[in-house]
Order: C-alpha cells, then sequence, then structure tokens
C-alpha cells in the first residue's frame, strides 16, 4: 500500500505554520522567509528552483526524502495562491511559475473548481472539492504504487492528521516566535501516541521531527 | 549584576507548559508526567528528591545547571499550590515536602497574602503580591550577588519574558501534543528577536533550547 507522507513541514515554537496576512507578495504573510531560510542553502532546495550548488549536511538530507517515490501531491488552495471565494482571474497559475517543482499530478483542495491546469515538466494542478478520504483516494488512483504527499498548508496536514491518513510526518522547528497564524497542532491532542517521535537538530538551528507509524 | 534565570522549562509541540485540570493528585492536569519523563531518570532530579544515582548524560549535564549560583526563586502560586482565591488552610505547606529542593528564598506570587513559610533545608516561601519588576527587586536583595530563578508556571514565565526581565532561558521541547492546557508562548511574538537560541536534541526525544542574550 503506498503511503501517506508529509515533508518539510515548517512550524515556529508556537506552532505557526504560516503567519498572518497571506497575499501575492507575502505567501507566508508577516511570517516572511523566516520559516524556510534553513532550506534555502540547501541542494534540495536549489535544485527546485533549477540552481545549482547548495549545502549537503543533515538539513539537505533530510529534506532531500520529500520528492522520492512521490506519484502525487495533495495541497490547500492557499499553497497554491492566496485567493479566497471564486476564481476572477484564470490566466494567474499559481505561485510554482511555469515549471513547477512537482512533476506529478497535484491535487488542490477547494470549495471552487476550476479547470485543470497542465504545466511543464509533469505537474498538473486539478482542483478538487473533496474530504480529505476522496481526495486520497484520487491522488492514490493518480500515483499508482508510488506515495502521496499531503504538502501543506497547515489546515490541509491538520485535516489529514485528524483523520489519521499520514503515515509520515516530517516537522521542522524553527526557533522563532510568529506570534500568530495558522497553528498545525490545534485539534491533534494526542497525535503522538499514534507514532514513533525521532528528534534531531542540527547546526542551522532547526530540529527535524519524525513521526513514523510504530 | 545578577542574572535572571529560568531552567528545565519543559513545554509541548504546541506550547503547552501545563495541562488542563490541575488538582492537588495532579499538579500538571491532564499532562501528568508526560511533560517530565526525560527529567525522572536523571542524576539531577534524584538528587533533588534525596535519591541516589540516575543518569549522567546530556540531560543530565543541562539540566544541573538550575541550581548552580542561584540565590533566589520567584514562582507563580499555581507552582506552590493548586488553591485557587483566599488561602483556607494555613496547615498546608505546599507541594515541596518538609525539606523543598530551592534552599533558597521563594518568593510566591499571589494576590492572596499568607505569612512566610520557613521549610528545612534553608527555603523560606514568602508571598507577594507584586508586578514582575517589583518581585525581581525583592529577589534580587534576597539572593545578593546571586542569580534569581524564575521558577513558573507558563503564566509566570510569560509575563517575566514580556517585561524583558529574563536573561537566560531554558526550555525543553517534549514532542507530544497536549491539545489543552496553559501556553508559554503567547504574546511572545519575535522573543526570539532579543536573544541568541541554540538547540540541540538528546537520546531521551526532547530538544533543549538555550536563550540567552546576545
Amino acid at each position: 500500500m503506498s503511503r501517506v507522507r508529509v515533508h518539510n513541514f515548517c512550524v515556529s515554537l508556537d506552532g505557526f505554520a504560516t503567519g498572518e496576512g497571506q497575499s501575492l507578495e507575502a505567501p507566508f504573510g508577516h511570517a516572511g522567509q523566516r520559516l524556510h531560510e534553513w532550506f534555502f542553502g540547501t541542494r534540495t532546495f536549489r535544485g527546485m528552483t533549477g540552481a545549482p550548488g547548495g549545502s549537503t549536511g543533515a538539513d539537505d538530507a533530510i529534506a532531500a526524502a520529500w520528492s522520492s517515490g512521490i506519484g502525487a501531491e495533495i495541497m490547500g488552495r492557499n499553497k497554491f495562491g492566496p485567493q479566497r471565494g471564486p476564481w476572477t482571474d484564470h490566466a494567474w497559475q499559481g505561485w510554482w511559475g511555469e515549471n513547477p517543482p512537482f512533476h506529478t499530478p497535484v491535487f488542490v483542495l477547494t470549495h471552487h473548481l476550476r479547470p485543470s491546469l497542465e504545466m511543464a515538466g509533469g505537474t498538473t494542478f486539478h482542483f478538487l472539492d473533496a474530504t480529505p478520504q476522496e481526495a486520497l483516494q484520487r491522488a492514490r488512483e493518480a500515483a499508482g504504487d508510488l506515495d502521496v504527499r499531503i504538502g501543506g498548508g497547515p489546515a490541509t496536514v491538520r485535516d489529514f492528521l485528524a483523520a489519521d491518513l499520514v503515515d509520515h510526518l516530517h516537522v521542522v522547528i524553527v526557533p522563532i516566535v510568529l506570534g500568530r497564524g495558522v497553528r498545525l497542532w490545534d485539534g491533534l491532542e494526542d497525535l503522538d501516541h499514534r507514532f514513533t517521535v525521532e528528534s534531531v537538530s542540527t547546526p542551522s538551528g532547526v530540529t527535524h521531527l519524525t513521526f513514523t507509524r510504530p
């Protein structure tokens, strides 16, 4: 059975995975780039943007696991773009550029459907109004024998965790206090009881938590 | 100038430093002992209870710093006992036994004063209705050249952090999701900007964060 995986999901000490005030210019609101600074220098991140080089230490080794064996991604609408309500501009094709880094089918959860978007490099965005279970079934069909990644944001990851659909969860604790935004952990009391949890801090200052099924 | 220090202050992934439903039998409410399990096996903890032995690895080395050079502690009322409102039983002398592990003056912040309690081993509890600044002045006078420890609970530590009175903050991230209780980080947006932060995970699974003045 293919697994459902979350990777490189960054939260602040106070549990926020994104700040307040998302906009076209600020995908993470007032958090800016602070949750992801540890990631930008890695070879994995640079590779996603087509840039050469980058660090190849522990942060990179852990981050690199995100793409291996993935056949489809499910993401919340706010990882695609900052719009709320009905779509008003179909010409805008999301934050991810002409050649998005996913290279698989991507299912975007939204109550406001629009036609699928076939991008360069193998990424196709499909827009889906569905429960986590329904979305996962669609994604599994698309992924074949491969795994399905839950890409975020926090509300989407939280919904899949609450429905106990996640097999592998990699969370990065970034030692900052955001104060406001969208929390990951709300409503997940005793989540740790369902997983084996491993922690490792790296020289960048972040701590990688890996939740796996026991 | 003596420093103001917080040590061995444990929080869950969702930022709770204590659970819901504190009572005489459950000082940490529904959290039980889950926030402190990493601590119980250490030589430092065992020494606090008069027991011999215990682990002497990294957890213990970091935990042991709590008592060195401390001349007074400030704690919130709920670290002394679970009562709310006026004291009804002066015969009950707190959770800490006849020989509390502090061995210094301890200032208990409460709106409900009561006579000081002189215990065995050098601990005297003084009850104080004061702002953080006022309490710190009293504690510094009692501590002489030594440092002052802010002992908790979360509301007390948070008040001292908000007032920018803390020089050294040691927080232990315990990889559990409590779901409810009292949060440490609320109202402390950008706290990390005032400190240099270091993170280290240990084999017990916790992560020690040290916030020091840059």
